[in-house]
């Protein structure tokens, strides 16, 4: 069962958000409140916990970083600013090491990108398990949601796809690979870097029609911003960003790149529109984008072919 | 090893809040950030699992309730209004009566006290683990803390003490309890009203001096009053509210009553401290409020014997 139908039934059973509320549960990356006049906050919250999230060689300090990260990535999405995070975290037993690291790891990861961690629990868990929620604050003006996509809009994503699931290959085939391109790609899975800088540069630009975070994979990513703009996309396969590594991993390991570009999920990319005629105002950012499709009125489309949404399914 | 100890490591290894963030990680109830000019916004988070938080026949509903109860609790005891709640689920299977059960659950008790849930995130996980997270405003001038008890205030408590520990002793010895016994005392224990309206009322009869929730026992909470205020704390025994049907649990199962009372926790009550020329103001609210000691420069002592701190310890 896909987690969008499981969030579906769950927030069936919810009562319906006051005006206060701008973005309600469900619609978008992250709940947005009214702050001030001029002002939004957004909130998100994620779960994380070790047999799902954590392949094994995960060190505590790189846990801590994951946790942060998945929620900072959640706040980059819709252009805002993190400000602070929240942690609980449930753990099987006391180890002192281990409970440094990991806090370590969390206040590395949230000082990076300005955020500071100002509360928390801990719990005995049978699993490590980490849950982290995140604040960003964001100009009213400046903020990117989900919708908003029309057609005609060029779709970009920010870096390289396929990393995270291509370090995941080489963990499952067992297949020998060059320590230093292992060592590249592990980083990528294990200390993903939430696109920040890049979402708080994008949505300045004032010319990106919607945005959204690509942890569950581009395919489901692409579901929801179509979803949400009541729009489709054709995508340009050719023009999707994979690093050499993750050809190499593919070649070796036989695995689908397109399997692992498009429905893997795992990289902290942002996926987003923009009007056609300003893209040179993406561009001139000091990031890589990589412009890999464009707005269509309905249904998704890699050069020609009618793909379906297919991603990451919790249960 | 107390959470407390955990907390502080944990919080050791976090950068020092800025001075946007009022109140910091560990030192409340809530963290406490700045708002607005006159008001400020306060937020906990809460993790509770299956096999440590879900006695064995506890239903869905009664879940959903319990995980939000806990975060409403925490922010009432900051005399605060709660807002907004996201939740993190963690479930070991999809069941669709379950599920739905559940959110209604969680929704019922966020609407009962005036909250919205407005996020969330779903996840597979071993064990049935749910995190929310709660978000309240108070006013800058009625925001209660755990520092600002004095010497010679009086020390108050709402409702009645160990009815949840006469709950679990039940359970425990498998003794034979009357029905409508049980089925009260169950109801605290499954479904623990958040002391919400009465910290509110509190706040605003402005005689509170401190203020905390005793959801994990008078004894640890005594102790976080204690050190955050930097007293003492004289109890007297026989004042402690205790329901009739406590002490006949105590009697069959014979289990101590002071450590039903004081130790266990599982109560979702409010401990504060009391202007002693002012208490009339405390005594003429609509809330069932208890005067069980007084502030003492130095030490927690029951009738005059002095206590140790001690309650529930995760590891």
């Amino acid at each position: 069962m896909p987690e969008r139908d499981i969030i579906d039934l769950i927030t069936s059973q919810f009562s319906p958000a006051p005006e206060s509320v701008l973005v309600p549960a469900r619609e978008d990356d992250c709940a947005v409140i009214e702050w001030t006049k001029d002002e939004d906050l957004v909130i998100t919250t994620d779960m994380l916990h070790e047999s799902t999230d954590f392949p094994i060689g995960t060190t505590p300090r790189q846990m801590g970083w994951m946790c942060i990260a998945q929620s900072l990535s959640d706040v980059a999405s819709m252009g805002a600013v993190p400000l602070y995070l929240v942690v609980a975290v449930g753990l099987p037993r006391f180890d002192r090491k281990f409970v440094k690291e990991l806090s370590a790891g969390m206040n590395t990861c949230a000082r990076k990108y300005g955020a500071y961690i100002i509360g928390g629990d801990v719990d005995k868990h049978d699993e490590i398990t980490l849950v982290s929620t995140g604040f960003g604050k964001v100009k009213k003006k400046l903020l990117l949601r989900r919708s908003g996509a029309r057609v005609g809009d060029l779709l970009c994503v920010t870096g390289n796809l396929g990393n995270a699931a291509a370090a995941m290959k080489i963990r499952e085939s067992g297949v020998a690979v060059d320590k230093k391109i292992k060592r590249t790609l592990d980083k990528s899975l294990l200390e993903p870097k939430p696109r920040v800088p890049e979402g708080i540069a994008l949505s300045k630009t004032k010319v990106v029609t919607s945005m959204t975070d690509i942890s569950d994979g581009l395919a489901v990513s692409l579901g929801e911003l179509s979803r949400a703009s009541g729009i489709g996309f054709e995508i340009h396969e050719d023009k999707i960003p994979v690093s050499k590594h993750v050809k190499k991993v593919a070649e070796l390991t036989g695995a689908d790149l397109r399997e692992l570009s498009i429905y893997y999920g795992g990289d902290f990319e942002l996926l987003f529109t923009v009007r056609r005629s300003e893209i040179a105002k993406v561009k001139k950012l000091r990031t890589r984008v990589s412009i890999i499709g464009e707005v269509i009125p309905k249904g998704l489309f890699i050069d020609g072919e009618k793909i379906k949404i297919r991603g990451y399914q919790h249960f």
